[in-house]
């Protein structure tokens, strides 16, 4: 028996940081994608390996440990803790292959995770639904790191673009638009947990100023719900751009997010804005027109993905 | 008889933008100044020259014409004005120098208006006060520029750091601290009237994100005001960097600005921001230390100054 699931990565469009105190955010999947396939062991022995990634190890679920044959993905946290506490630990071979950039905010350990559980649920025959396969993606991604975001998990499993409000609803959003965009990302990994803390220390030191560039935030993804509903692409790259620059006066730009962004514009995107939590990581830009000038471009500093809004999540196939 | 009389230049620190809505702003006088001589003319012309500038022209302040001889100096419609205004229109001789970068929102115009009229004043012996003086550089700056800052003239009169009330109240904070900066200033000249229209523009669009973000520069504007009189240098700096995000979240920022505000940060200063208006125009970089590797990075990109705030205003001297 042998089954493939795949979840794709998704992208924040508006509300990262503003979210963490209580402020809606918008969050949509990306035609990029991470597949976990799991099949019986050929030996005695699980194995979990990825050609993309080039790595391999040897994994005992149960006790949570891992030997290295090659490579060292830090994305094998997630799968090893989906096996302990998913997997009756019988022997099975894990094959990952993922175009999502690792580290780099695109959700690619919401994807993986959300990948893996579903395969091993569908190995098992394990009756689940796309909320409660959320629900446990998200308990795996907490127990890894800490905090997480249930959006991620949300996003990689539903697809589409998810509104999550201020009293704490999801909602998703029907996409009409088919506006391509280029996530620009920077090989200088962001540290969302160390990024949300200084975000907090800024605002303690600075309420009268940090809680209306907050507000600001929340408005403005509201706003951005609006012109989404509307198919309204200029009007959600005027927000983009202005949501880029509340962040940048929240600290968690760099030189190489700050470049990307005005890059983008230069070269013709109608928006171009962080993703996620900054110091690091990604950029976004909407590209109606000329995208093949600003991911040029761009691409002359850091790496480039060509990409659009996705309403595919998760999925999976059975091969007997 | 022969009159010099000398202004400074000036920054915003705090406050461009939102001062247009009613906010509090900040600027300071720096120690780049300008310089005019009045003297009695050797022959029968009015003749207006500029070693530094490299112009010189022939003047009729009757009829507010002139003849360039060699250059093509913007600044000469101030000048002009001034004496439009306020001349006999008997011959004289008058001397600009200054090291006050052109067009680039450091107060050039407002610190030549100041000086020729002082100069002009002093020649005549008209009776002035630095509140007089202040006052009637501003009309003439509205004559010429249709709308102007007050804050610009009273600064390049009064010297030190001036604070504007939300009550359009002025009030002079006294500078204890002397720590210096870097003015990198674009070769692009920013055109203040656009950027302010286009704030309005943006503000209009999108009410109650601008609104929140207007706010957030007044409170910090004060916070700065706060911190000025504590001599509380890293607070400075803090809050400069967040009101760079803010007025790149307004969208008058531009590529060059970003590169300098990054490039300052990255070289050890403690903030940076846009000064002005922006859409071009110039940015400040606080150096409490590292001011020559912050000076020397930007001097790669774009043209820069060293300064420091002065208390000094305008003064003149006569030689009979």
């Amino acid at each position: 028996m042998e089954v493939i699931a795949s979840a794709p990565g998704k992208v924040i469009l508006f509300g990262e940081h503003s979210v963490v105190y209580g402020e809606p955010a918008i969050a949509g999947a990306v035609d990029k994608r991470a597949f976990i396939k799991i099949k019986n062991s050929p030996n005695n022995k699980t194995i979990l390996k990825s050609y993309d990634l080039n790595f391999e190890a040897e994994i005992n679920s149960k006790s949570k440990k891992y030997y290295l044959k090659k490579g060292k993905p830090g994305i094998i946290r997630y799968i090893l803790e989906v096996l302990y506490q998913h997997h009756d630990h019988s022997p099975i071979e894990i094959i990952l292959s993922s175009n999502i950039p690792i580290g780099s905010g695109l959700g690619s350990s919401a994807a993986v995770t959300v990948a893996t559980l579903a395969a091993l649920y569908r190995y098992h025959k394990v009756k689940f639904n796309r909320k409660s396969l959320a629900f446990d993606a998200h308990k795996i991604e907490e127990t890894v790191q800490g905090i997480a975001s249930p959006l991620d998990t949300l996003v990689c499993t539903h697809g589409g673009i998810i509104y999550l409000s201020r009293s704490k609803k999801f909602q998703s959003l029907r996409i009409k638009f088919k506006t391509p965009f280029v996530i620009g990302y920077s090989s200088k990994h962001g540290n969302t947990g160390k990024m949300v803390k200084d975000v907090k220390f800024l605002k303690e030191n600075n309420p009268k100023i940090v809680n209306h560039i907050i507000s600001a935030m929340g408005n403005l993804t509201n706003s951005g719900k609006y012109a989404i509903l509307h198919n309204n692409v200029s009007k959600i790259g005027e927000l983009m751009n202005i949501n880029h620059g509340l962040l940048d006066s929240l600290g968690v730009s760099t030189p190489e997010l700050s470049r990307m962004v005005y890059l983008a514009r230069k070269k013709g995107a109608v928006g171009a804005k962080i993703t996620g939590a900054g110091g690091g990581g990604s950029i976004i830009a909407l590209c109606p027109k000329n995208i093949d000038s600003v991911a040029a471009e761009i691409s002359k500093y850091e790496k480039i993905l060509k990409t659009k809004f996705t309403n595919k999540g998760i999925y999976y196939q059975v091969k007997y």
